[in-house]
C-alpha cells in the first residue's frame, strides 16, 4: 500500500468515470461545437443535450423540461432561494423560509444574504440522530412561507431525512418544497412525484461526473422562478451562458452508471461502510458514530474520537496517503467546529475530534484494514500526549 | 477539402487548444482531488489555482487578489449587474445604468431584469462603424449613475471600442465601469490599470479554453460587490461551488498560449481576414462590411449580401461542411434581426442578409478560397430565387 493512495473523500469529491472522461475528450476535441449554432454539426450537439435532460427526467421521474443545467449544486441552491424570493423582497406578508440546522453552507450563506434583506429563516432542530421533528416543522409553517429547504442526506454525517413524510406535509400546507440532493442524486433512488419535492439541486462531480457542473429541477407547472443568470435562449430562457457540453454529457453519462449499478453498489458500499464502523468503534477505544447508523448513505462513516482534534488525525493518516477529512470540504478550511454536529448535539471538543470517511466502489476491505491499522496507531499517539486527556 | 469541416465560427465558439485537453485530463483523472481538502493532494491542487490566478493577473496588470473564477462570462456579467445594485433596490438616488446599444445578451438581458426593479437603463448608440458616441456617454453619466458598462469588443462585428477614453470619462467622473471582454481577451492585450476597467468579464472558451469556465476581474480595492452565488469559502469568499478544477487550470493554459502569441497571431489573422473581405467585396456584387474595417477583431469578418437570407446562406454552406452563422451563437434560434446590426443603421432586410465568419489561426488561405468559392455559387444562387431582387 505504500505508494497508492487510499481515497476515502468522496463526500468532498470523487474521481470521474473513465467512460464520462472519454465522453468529456469527444467534447473537447472532435464535436467541441456551440449548441446555438444553426449548421448540422451544433444542431447534433444540441440534440445530444435535449436526450441527456431526458435521461435526467427519466431517473427523477419528472419532465424533461423541468432540468436545467447549472454550473454546480451550489449555483442550484442560489437560484433557488434567490430566484424565488426576489419577488417578496420587502414584503411582510410573505417573507419566511423553513430550513434545518445541518444545510449545506451554500443555504446557510443564501439565507444569511435574505436576512439582510428582511427575509425571516427558522430553522428546524435535528435530533441526536441527526433528523428534523416533523412536528416542528409542520408547526412552523405558516401563512408567509415561501419555501421549505430540507437536504435530502447530509454531506457530513450521511444521514438520510424522511423526504416523502416531508414532502407530505409542505403539499398538504400548500408550501414550495426544495431538497438540496447534492450528496442524494447518483446515491439514492429520487422519485420526485412520489416524494413531493418541487425543486431539487445537484452537482455533478459527487457522483463520478466532472467538476462545474449540476443541474436544478424545477417543477416549473406551478412556479415562477426569476433567473439567477440572464442571458441569451439558452436552458429555456431560464439560465444564460453557453452550455457546458462536455461538461453536461459527462455528467449525464456519471448519472446513468450510477443509476445503472445502484442496486449492487448500495448492497458493497454498506457492507463496506458497516465493516468499517464496526471494527473502528470495537479496536478504538472511546469511539463513536455520529448520525444514525442504518438511515445513512452507504458511503459515509463519520466517527469521533475523544481527546483529539480530527484535522491531526486527517494530517496523520496523510502521511499514509490516506486522503480524508473533518468536515465537508466546503468548510475544512476554518476553525470553526461543524454546525452539523453541533446541531446534533456534540460539544465543541466533540465535533473538533470527528473524522469523515467517505467510500466509493474502487475502496477495498484490504484498504479499510491499513486505514484502521494506521488510524489506530494515530489516535493512540495522538492521545498521549493530549492536553484533554 | 472534401471532408474537412471548414469551421468559420469562432466567436461561437473554439476548438480547445490540445495542451489545454492534456490539463483537463490531468486534472479529471490523476489529480481529480477537492482543492478544499487539508491533506496534501488537495493543498497541490489549491496552490495551482492560486498560480493560475496569479497569471491571469500579470496578463491583465492586476492583483491576482481581484480575480475570480466564475462558470462563464454570462455569470460574471450578471454578478456585476446584480451584485452592485442589489442595495440600491428601490432607491431612487442611485438606480441609473448605462450601456451601449451593441452589448451581449447577458447584459440586455441583465438589464431588462433591473428595470422591472425600478433601475433605468440609458443605451448610448453607435455609429454606422459600430462606436458609441463618447460626448453621448460623458453627457449621460448623472448623479444617479451606479454603473457604466461597455462591451470592449463586440461578438458581431467584432467592432473594439475606444476602451481608454471611456474609461478616462468614467474616472473624471467617478463612475464605475465594465467591460464585457468576452470577445476581447485572448485576442487583443488589455492593462485595466491603464484603461481605468473597475470590473471585466472573460468566458474560456472564447480563446481555446473549455467551455463552463470564465472569470470576473474586480477591482476590490473600491467595490462592494454583493455574491450572486453564496457558498462554501470559495474564491475569497465571494463565489460558492467546489472550484472547477479541469476548466480553470485549462482556461488558464489557453490565456498563457493566446498571449504569448498574440503578436503572431494577430498578424496572420489580420493578413487572412483582409484578405477573406477583400475578396467577397471585390468577387460578390452588392456585398459590404459590417462594421469599422481598421478598428476590428482580427479574426472578425461580418458581411451582409442583398437581397438574399444569411440563415439560408448559413445552412447552404454547411452542405459543404462549412461552418459559419449570422449573428451571435446566443441569439442564433431567434427570428428577431440582430440589435448590433440594426444598432449600426442597416434596416432590418440587410440585418437579415449578413453573415459572420470568425477565423482561427488553424484556418488557411486555401479553406477560406474554397468558403468564397461555395459562397459566390450559392449567393448567385439564392439570389436568383429571391423575392427581395
Amino acid at each position: 500500500m505504500n505508494n497508492e493512495v487510499i481515497y476515502l473523500d468522496n463526500a468532498a469529491t470523487t474521481k470521474p468515470y473513465k467512460e464520462v472522461v472519454d465522453i468529456i475528450n469527444k467534447y473537447l476535441n472532435e464535436e467541441f461545437y456551440n449548441p446555438s449554432g444553426v449548421y448540422r454539426q451544433s444542431q447534433n450537439i444540441k440534440k445530444l443535450i435535449n436526450e441527456s435532460r431526458e435521461n435526467l427526467a427519466n431517473i427523477l421521474n419528472c419532465s424533461s423540461k423541468d432540468i436545467f443545467f447549472t454550473s454546480c449544486g451550489t449555483e442550484s441552491n442560489n437560484w433557488v432561494f434567490k430566484g424565488l424570493t426576489e419577488k417578496y423582497i420587502k414584503n411582510k406578508e410573505k417573507n419566511h423560509i423553513i430550513i434545518s440546522s445541518i444545510e449545506h453552507h451554500s443555504i446557510l450563506h443564501c439565507c444569511e444574504h435574505l436576512e439582510k434583506q428582511g427575509f425571516e429563516i427558522t430553522k428546524i432542530k435535528v435530533d441526536s440522530n441527526g433528523f428534523i421533528n416533523l412536528e416542528d416543522l409542520k408547526n412552523n409553517i405558516t401563512e408567509k412561507t415561501i419555501l421549505v429547504s430540507i437536504i435530502f442526506a447530509n454531506n457530513e454525517i450521511g444521514v438520510i431525512q424522511n423526504i416523502e413524510e416531508i414532502g407530505k406535509i409542505c403539499k398538504e400546507k400548500g408550501v414550495l418544497f426544495h431538497s438540496d440532493c447534492v450528496q442524494a442524486f447518483g446515491h439514492l433512488n429520487i422519485d420526485v412525484k412520489k416524494l413531493n419535492i418541487d425543486f431539487l439541486s445537484v452537482s455533478g462531480h459527487k457522483f463520478g461526473g466532472p467538476k462545474g457542473i449540476g443541474f436544478l429541477y424545477c417543477n416549473n407547472n406551478n412556479i415562477k422562478l426569476e433567473n439567477l443568470i440572464d442571458g441569451g435562449g439558452q436552458e429555456f430562457n431560464k439560465r444564460g451562458g453557453t452550455e457546458n457540453v462536455s461538461g453536461i454529457l459527462g455528467m449525464v453519462k456519471a448519472a446513468e452508471i450510477s443509476y445503472n449499478n445502484l442496486e449492487k453498489n448500495t448492497k458493497y458500499l454498506t457492507k463496506l461502510r458497516d465493516y468499517c464502523i464496526e471494527k473502528i468503534l470495537k479496536e478504538i477505544p472511546e469511539s463513536y458514530l455520529n448520525g444514525d447508523k442504518i438511515n445513512r448513505l452507504s458511503n459515509n462513516i463519520n466517527i469521533r474520537f475523544s481527546y483529539i482534534e480530527g484535522e491531526s488525525l486527517v494530517l496523520m493518516l496523510n502521511k499514509y496517503n490516506i486522503c480524508c477529512s473533518t468536515g465537508s470540504a466546503c468548510s475544512s478550511n476554518t476553525l470553526e467546529p461543524s454546525h452539523v454536529l453541533l446541531a446534533i448535539g456534540l460539544k465543541h471538543e466533540e465535533a473538533h475530534g470527528s473524522l469523515r470517511i467517505t467510500l466509493n466502489i474502487d475502496n477495498t476491505y484490504e484498504q479499510i484494514d491499513y486505514f484502521i491499522e494506521k488510524l489506530k496507531e494515530i489516535v493512540s499517539k495522538l492521545r498521549q500526549i493530549s492536553p484533554l486527556k
